[in-house]
Parts: C-alpha cells; structure tokens; sequence
C-alpha cells in the first residue's frame, strides 16, 4: 500500500451538531470526531457537504475547527471546506481554519450566478494564497452546479498549494477511463480520490487514491475495511463489504446522505439531531428502511 | 389594460451598488431606482439575482431597503428578495424587509443540498408567516437549481400571502402552453409574471401578468415601453422593441445579464462597478459588444 498523504485513504465526513439555531453542539462534535480517529480513519473531511458547512456562518465554523483540533488535532489529519459564495469570505475561511490548526482545506465553487472557467480559477487561486495550507478541489456539481474539466483542473493544479482533487463518481460509470484522463491531465503526485459512496469501491478498485466518505463519517470501521480491503486490491472482500453497504447507499442516493446521516445518528444511539432547515428529517417509513439497512453492516 | 397590481406590469431589477468588501453605496443606490420610478415602472424587483441579493449580508440588505424606502418607497411599489440558504435567515430577511417597509417579497429557494418539494413547500410557509407582505414565488433554476412544478406552486398558492410567480422562459418557448397550464392550476388572480429577458416580449404578448426584468434595472424606459405596448396586443410595435433588444438580450444569455448590467451601469455613464468576486467583469472584447448592443436600443 503507497505511504498514506494527507489526501489518500479514507477521509470520513463529519456531521457539524448544531442546535435549531445553527449553533455549534461541541459535546457531540467531539463524540463524531473520536470515532473516526479512533476508528483509524487516513483524515476528516471536516465542514464538507455532509457537515452542512453551507448553513453555517462563519463564527460557527471556526468554532468547529476549534474544537476538532484541540479533540483529535495531531492524531489524525483535519481537512476542512472554505468554501463561500464570495471570494472575499472563502479566503477569510480559509485564514479561520489555518490559525485554528487545519492540516488542510477542501474549496468547493459555491455559486449563485453560475461561474465561468476563469472565475472558478481565480477564486481557487485567491483562496489558495490566502491560506498556504495543502488544498483539495471539490468538484461536487450536485451542490456546487459547477462542473471541472480536465483541463482547468490542471490548470488548478498548478497553483501553488493545490494538491489534490474529490471527483463526483461518473454518473456512467467510467471511472477508470476518467481516471486514465485525469491523470494524464495532472501532475504526478497530484491526488485524486473521488466521492459518491455508491461508487466507493469501484473507484478505489480502479486506483482512486482517496474515498470522501460521507458514511465514513459515522460508520469509520466498515467504511476503513473497505478502503483497506479495495486500495489492498482484495476484490473478494471489498464486493462483500460493498454488498453490505449497498442497501444504505441506496437509501443515499435515494434521499441524500446528508438527510440519511442524521437518521443514522440517532439509530446509532449518538445523538438526536435535525438537519438545518429548510432541509427536512427523513419520513419515519424511510427512518425503518435507514434502520434495515444498518442492519446489514457489520459492525454497524 | 388591467389595473396594475403589485405583481403586474414591469417589475425593473437594479444592480445593488456595494464597493469591493460588499458594503452598499447608498448614493449610487438612489440613482438607480430614481431612474426606475421616474419612467414610470410598475414595480422596484429589490435584492433579486440581478440585486445579488446572495452575496450580500443580512445587514446590507436590511441597509438597501431602507435607503430604498426613504428614496422611492410611496412612490413606486418595492419588491424584496428575501431568499436565504436557511429558513430562519430568509424569515429574518422577511422580517427585516417589513420592517423597513418593503411592499411585498420575493423567494428563491436557495439551496446547496438539492431540496424535496416538501421541503421548499414548508420553507414558504414559514417565510410566508414571518412576514405579513404580499409573497411572489421566484422560481430560477439556473441560481437555485429548483424547478416548481404546477403542483407545487398551486400548493403554495393556497398560502396566505403567496400571490404570485415568477417564472423562467421555457427554454422550448412554449409559454402559451405554459400559461394555460398554470392558469388552470392556479387560483383566479394568482399573477404569473416571466424573467428572462429575451422571452419577455412573447411572455407578455402570451397573457402573462408581468416581466420581471433584468434590463428594466438600467433601461426602465425603453424596457416600459416594450411593456406597455406587448401588454395593448401592439404586436408590430412590441416586435420592433423587441429587435432592438435583441443583441443585447443575446449577450445577456452567453455572459449573464448580472456581468453584463455591470459593464452597462458604466456605458450608460452611471457608475463604475464591479459584480462581487468571484464573478468577475465582461472582457474588453465583450465590453465593446455590449456598447454596440446598446447603440440599437431607442432612448439607451
């Protein structure tokens, strides 16, 4: 197995616990954040999409920095999204995590008006200078509606700083022609690990560096078996663990991982949580098939 | 023509002048909507896309409407846009609209995780409730990556306060049809009004109640008198209008009406502005497009 880099391996996303307010709840923070560390997790992917980092401002959020690096800071790499609509903020993000004590970042292009090639360029360029910290591209055009070429991403890769990318699985599925593109595209070294739970397995199979794992960030162990089992290229256990994850990633793809990890906490007897309005808690009959499909983890 | 209410007629959307770190320019702010009421504009669209009303603090906003009530509020009726990423943030915009004295509001549903119809429906509600002012229902993919269905929107329509829709042109043109659909799902006097600059003329000559304009911003003249005569049935003087505006319209679809209005602002001779970074200003190349594009429009 290659020497684990800060963005390679499992890097599992936290939910951020915040009260109806949108304010920080550090107890439990600490609770998800020992998990993964002690689960043996490569990193966390801290204030990603599934940490709601969208919905929170900007004191919270460095507020939540705070508190991961004095809980697992030095035990285990904190990677953490900057992302913001304005430049001006991301940058500013980007400062709040490095003087908290993040090991690195992860720039989604938040839009409203959709951006152009350039714009992106310059806002991850703006980003990168104001913060010298290892940066992740995060290319999730679900949320972001912004989608990278190959070719600005090797643009990207160029600036200093700018390390790695977290690509959205292929919605064909062609990961591993994509991957061949991509790294003909980039610069040795540069990491490319992708996101899209459902995809782990295949992806991390077909020589993905890293799996941005949204399940990672509350079921470490099975999700770290996995990413062991398939950058091992041991194709026998990694198809039995991504059978058993299959049902769950279902229900993810079905009704978002986001909404589906608060469900899971709750199941997982962590903690009673409610995503931030206007995004809603599952229906209780969704809720009992989140349940089964636990059921079908091992060590879930 | 049928009297005017709030949500008829031309509803003019002015840039939001803010200098680089997006703190609003008051002075430069009345300019712009004394422009709007003194050529007779139906209504002031406050804080939409083309206001950037995303990139801007919930104090700022609170800051434009106020200088806009105390400059044109009697005068010309202002409309608010109050969309936010969280319910709450949106119902404190509302509240902060009325309490400044907006006339009535405008939501997008913004969003990063892509949300349910449920979800935007119980978002509606609560912004709906917070604020006691006249709603429309600004329904943009392209910014907030939702589409209302019929349905959805007949569900809001039974709401107090939600009176109106903005809509996007179809993209196949096919806004008769549109029409019709919508005018039998909808309540009698539920205004449907189109955005969309270049389909606004076949939009109004269609039955629509009102174009919500991203020109009207800093051409309420001759954008009223498109209106005005589309609105008669003059079909032969909306058609020429509409010629005129067609290079122009053209390049707001290939750069976005938001970049173009800020090279307009300083052709015009009335300010020069930046949009906020990351979107960055038109090219010298396009810039030069876009002044031969206001050299066709009578009165620009």
């Amino acid at each position: 197995m290659p020497e684990t880099t800060l963005f390679e391996g499992l890097s599992a996303f936290p939910l951020t616990p915040t009260d109806a307010d949108g304010r920080l709840m550090p107890d439990l923070m600490r609770v998800f954040l020992t998990r993964i560390r002690d689960a043996g997790a490569d990193s966390i992917g801290l204030l990603g999409s599934t940490g709601g980092y969208a919905y929170l401002t900007r004191a919270e959020r460095e507020h939540a920095v705070r508190v991961a690096v004095a809980c697992v800071g030095g035990t285990i790499p904190i990677v953490v999204g900057a992302g913001a609509l304005r430049t001006d903020e991301a940058q500013a993000l980007a400062r709040d995590a490095k003087a908290a004590g993040a090991d690195g970042l992860l720039l989604a292009p938040m839009s409203y008006a959709p951006l152009t090639d350039e714009e992106v360029f310059r806002h991850f360029e703006a980003v990168a200078q104001a913060a010298d910290l290892p940066l992740c591209v995060y290319n999730n055009p679900t949320t972001t509606k912004f989608t990278f070429s190959p070719a600005l991403l090797a643009r990207l890769a160029d600036l200093p700083n700018v390390v790695a990318a977290k690509m959205p699985f292929p919605v064909d599925g062609g990961v591993e022609a994509e991957l061949a593109t991509l790294r003909a595209a980039l610069p040795d070294g540069f990491a490319i690990g992708y996101s899209g739970d459902f995809g782990a397995a295949t992806a991390l199979l077909a020589g993905a560096d890293a799996w941005y794992s949204v399940v990672g960030g509350l079921l470490p162990g099975p999700a770290l078996a996995l990413t062991r089992a398939a950058r091992a290229g041991d194709r026998e256990t990694t198809a039995r663990l991504a059978e058993a994850f299959a049902p769950l990633f279902g229900l993810f793809r079905a009704h978002g991982g986001f909404r589906v990890m608060y469900a899971m906490a709750d199941l997982l007897g962590l903690a009673r949580l409610e995503p931030p309005r206007p995004v809603l808690p599952l229906s209780e009959g969704v809720r009992a098939e989140v349940e089964a499909a636990l059921a079908r983890i091992p060590s879930a």
